[in-house]
């Protein structure tokens, strides 16, 4: 399968920031290879042609710039949220949902102009890099990987600003002290991590999120909404259709405002160590709660049961880099052919920090008042089928303390 | 395994309420039996000993009136919240974890006093039914068990309260209208649903709310406590060493005055059909965060991917009455085996419905700040094994793409 | 959901044997209501027309005989081994399989003449009930089910005798005696259970077998044959071509003479109880082989773990008669969603009882030899990836056994 | 964490043979560092005492011999068994399983010599490594691990076999030329693999095959045996207390004796491929077999599917070298726990590769003949009990139908 040496040209994911201009010189210094650059608009919240204006001035010849967002959110958060997806029971995954894409982009632009290899910036210690490149090998097996971070011996920030300096890569006056921590985005959520959030007895400081307000600053009025699902998607925000990209900025507005989506944990890293991050996702969290809710009048009990027991699969394979694998495929077509059903409305309650189901409704809705009601159902429900059910069920039980095992004790 | 005709003797779960009041003399008439009272309290927050002279009243000799709180708490809702368990993803299954306890004493009872039959006051619609009848089974296999309501003709309101006159039985004026909804309470929560709560589209009026305030009226500063938990179990608040079951009311009160703990769902019965339940587990919820918040930095990430992978099962399982069975046994034994380690103290954030860990420290922490950090780590971790480590997790799906399987395309 | 009395026309699943025609009549008499027969080839090997005479004895005006072996293979036997499957372990289930389309074709019937109501001749102890009626109802779900075993007095052999007698149905001469075992058969296996196979200590006598010779009776020669698959399902037996129904019958052909496909077992029944099987499956346990082995080298490895996982709840759903569910169409998606690369050639050897693959191939081969080869891999797979490879998996257990959990203890 | 550089002790899993001699001198020479070897029997059929001599030879001061047949067999290959544990639905893990102890007494050995590091001759291609290698880490954190095949330049045979010669290391006439396939053995196992074995479309010649004949080789008339179990482990063999280790050894013998136990697999990797293995387990296929039997009667329904439904996973653990993991232990746990009632007789037919149970019996067990007759029960089940319990099982799918899903379409 080759060996990684030898580079002719290669596609660098390019935020236009200081690292990844450091690593375009770099590349352009150390394999003496034509550098393309590929910068894309997954809804960080940062302008692209500066990242452009870059490149041109680093000689970048073919330089990708692209807006991703409704492809990001319709490909790959929607079907994600389906699964009403959680890592170790908290983490939204907004982070690694980003990854794949960006990577199954870097690999068409590096096949379309014919390059050999292809770089990111994440470093040697995180998930991101293994995302990357399971997701680059996966689409493109024989292509060289260049992890920069992994391989370079600019090993200190110092260094790395000496190395810019001697390039003419301008540091902007806030890079040159350390950052305090470091920080990812896209449309779905921000992350923060690293240097004064590495100690996990100590709370974040306000100062730490950027993309919603705290609950204590959120209004003293809850806000109401309706969101509309189809087939498992949302496809409207109070009754107005909106396109994919349009409706998560819109749930990210309204999370925002309204203290929503915070998360402060301890994660499990696939490399083998445990992190801290600090995680704002307001319009997603929106999102699974309105999911949720929406499933419990549309999905049939086992399939909702079979899907919760998939789930924290389906997750670690996400959070792992694998969206690109046989096996998440498997379970996307098991989670997919449960969505059908999953159509109607919901009603949240929106107040400082709670997202709360105030109503349901849907044309598939499985919920019978006729049959679950304490009042006369009508013959909807025969009681004394009870009797039987609980009587079969109990038999194993019976035979089992028959010989001695009582309580099921084994 | 005997049919149910012909019962000598039979204890019943005797609540001094109407209903079960109504239940007992109906034994009384229509089994020619004697009926042994057995009325617990799992912190309902009902006095009992109005209970103890009701039998007496009705002609009961053998009363049996006890304090379960602490074995409750203990033996039940701790073990269960070993897991995180949550049924369809929210239900913490305040009900569902009370039945067993219950019915295991009634067995005890009853093999004390000799009795062959037990009786209790669960509709036949309901899980309750199946959950102390299956766990009657599983602990006296050749039990007779008595289940009027699918049993007697008193099928209306009307009927019961007639039956209820000519038999002496008082019925207090609240009693005499139709409550407007049906009410289950215990030390973990209380459960509102039924009759105005049917429509599943319609918020649930405040007035059903019986032990929280809303968020909108919690207090606007928050409230800051620490739990300390040894082998997975709480053992103390703001440092004070506490027994389970005084741990679980003073969590009950720092819930309900901070608006924590309120849940609006429908839900899958075992019976078939969906149902929709409000509610209220405020010392529960907070504990829940806490405990998983606890595990974030004990468990290792397997243990815990482990454990969330049979979470739903087991959640089912004690939903479904199968806590006497040889499966939750087994389980348990996963579950609890994990635990040993689960040693630290957590601060948690109490804030208008929200609960949020702000701190987690412990002697048996797996976090490793050296490991992790994003400073220099002395060799701690050797960014290069990344490479490899990515590479041969690469190998099956470049293996694949090759083949023309691209992007594990199945 | 109405009430199963006063029914107008019933499309019975009838055989032409003894107990179905005691049933047929049993319905025109107890029920006064019109009586429809159907009656399937599903490859239980006994002629179809003596049974339409029949009916037509008994005045049926509406008589379906139907040839369903090759819908019931194509899209019920081949899409169940597509995942392996085996009941707890060894039971390929082929009495379960065949459920599911004899209630599917009764239902379809009943709405073409107009029929409220179905019946069938399963006993009231066993899963075929289950599978039955579950099929009824989630095909129809108000149709009416009439299972005269659990309704009629006709409680022991010389009652239905007398009836039979009473009722001018002829009873051959071996059928007035009790049979030894109880029979069912289609074309994918053969069962016996039942009276003198009840003790579970003594193995069957080789009278009870009918589909296979012994393993001691087969020829001293192995015999070698081809099998090629074509995404997930076999197409051709020696290179030759068949149809779904006739590859299985060749399949039968060869397993009966080299004595495969016996099994003795002890089983759960859905309904609660341990009951004792003998199986005759000898095409099917060729063709479970032949598919894995198939699978060995077209499938991703966590593909291949995917459906591994899963498959003892697929397999329970099956047999539980779950056919028709939701759970069971989304993990058919999952399991059909891994299939299309299994495509290819495998040899078997059948010799006295054994499959043994001896050879497989395919165009979608994943085994790589340049890669795994003990001789020089030319650069495929650098050796030294190993070590990162390794060293990442082992962090969280040094982190571990870093604070006292050395060995992972817990 | 520590590099692997500057190694004062290593402790050296030794077998006598070349390669590991090789390896022995190697370690003096390139390490400069003292070598103590570690000598296991596990059943491999190879003399010991030899290697003491040769080890002797090459100036090693400690060196250990020891006998672990029985912890083996006893701690490793029954907890194992109790799962009916199967890769891959194939592989007995005969290999894998013999890793984690002959790792576990390096790492004893080398706290008692006061060793640094630890050195195993496993390949860089294959799971051996990591399995030695996790199962060092998790039991001493902070120990050097030397592997020198994936370190040294000895990487042809040709060069092997110069440092060989040149360091006065004894090869035998039939090491002079190359091995046509690499062995593997212990007491549960015997594995061939690679060179001539690596055409996975080639059936093995017999002369691979080393501890059992042919199934056409073996005798004409079946053996029949009889296997006590107490607690999940077999404990007598036709009657006869055995030690585990000795049990075991007879059981090979018979399995040996009448061709049981062979297997040839295409199995996938941990470190990425798929490789091929000729596999001989004799006895230990019986125990399978005879295991999963007496389990039919005496464990219960649910316990057995929840065993089933986990062990997938448990198998991949150990199979990936993890048996010192946290997981590993929980996964134990809830096994160990279901094994308890697990006590009876089963007898086995041996006969040409066949493992057929003809009898099983139990003081525990659940088989209840009185229940499950087709004669009169004399009502231990009543057949009214499945209407209700059919029905609401049903009600689900009648509900999901109602709504136009009909037959559980999703």
């Amino acid at each position: 399968m080759g060996s990684s040496s030898d580079v002719k040209k290669v596609v660098l994911a390019y935020s236009g920031g200081l690292d990844t201009s450091v690593i375009l010189r770099w590349l352009q210094q150390h394999y003496g290879c034509e550098v393309v650059t590929f910068t894309a608009d997954l809804g960080q919240g940062e302008e692209l042609e500066p990242a452009r204006r870059k490149a041109e001035q680093f000689g970048v010849k073919e330089i990708f710039v692209e807006d991703l967002r409704e492809e990001f959110v319709k490909d790959y958060v929607f079907p994600m949220f389906r699964a009403n997806t959680l890592y170790e029971g908290q983490y939204l995954l907004g982070t690694s949902i980003a990854r794949p894409l960006i990577s199954k982009r870097q690999i068409e632009i590096a096949e379309a102009v014919g390059a050999d290899a292809v770089a990111h910036g994440a470093t040697g210690k995180g998930n991101d890099q293994v995302r990357f490149e399971l997701s680059y090998y996966a689409l493109k097996p024989d292509v060289k990987v260049i992890a920069p971070w992994r391989e370079w011996d600019l090993t200190s920030r110092t260094k790395l600003l000496d190395f810019a300096e001697k390039n003419q890569i301008p540091v902007t006056k806030d890079k040159r002290g350390e950052a305090p921590f470091s920080v990812d985005a896209n449309l779905l959520h921000s992350s923060s991590e690293g240097k004064i959030l590495e100690d996990p007895a100590i709370a974040p400081d306000e100062i730490v999120f950027q993309r919603t307000i705290s609950p204590e600053a959120a209004p003293d009025k809850a806000t109401e909404i309706t969101i509309d699902f189809k087939h498992g998607d949302p496809v409207a925000l109070n009754g107005e259709e909106l396109s994919p990209a349009t409706l998560l900025t819109r749930l990210n507005a309204l999370g925002r405002d309204n203290g929503i989506g915070r998360l402060d944990i301890v994660e499990n890293r696939f490399v083998g160590m445990k992190s801290r991050g600090i995680y704002e996702t307001p319009g997603g969290t929106i999102l699974l709660h309105a999911h949720r809710s929406m499933e419990t009048i549309t999905l049939d009990r086992e399939a909702g049961h079979l899907k919760d027991s998939i789930m924290p699969r389906y997750a670690e394979l996400i959070y792992n880099g694998l969206w690109f694998s046989p096996e998440r495929h498997m379970l996307q077509a098991l989670i997919d052919s449960s969505q059908n059903s999953v159509t109607g409305r919901v009603r949240m309650k929106l107040y400082k920090g709670n997202v709360v189901c105030v109503g349901r409704e849907s044309p598939n809705s499985l919920y019978d008042a006729r049959v679950v009601t304490f009042e006369d159902d009508e013959g909807a429900y025969n009681q004394v089928d009870a009797q039987g059910f609980i009587r079969l069920n109990a038999l194993r039980l019976r035979l089992g303390a028959n010989i001695g095992r009582r309580g099921g004790s084994t």
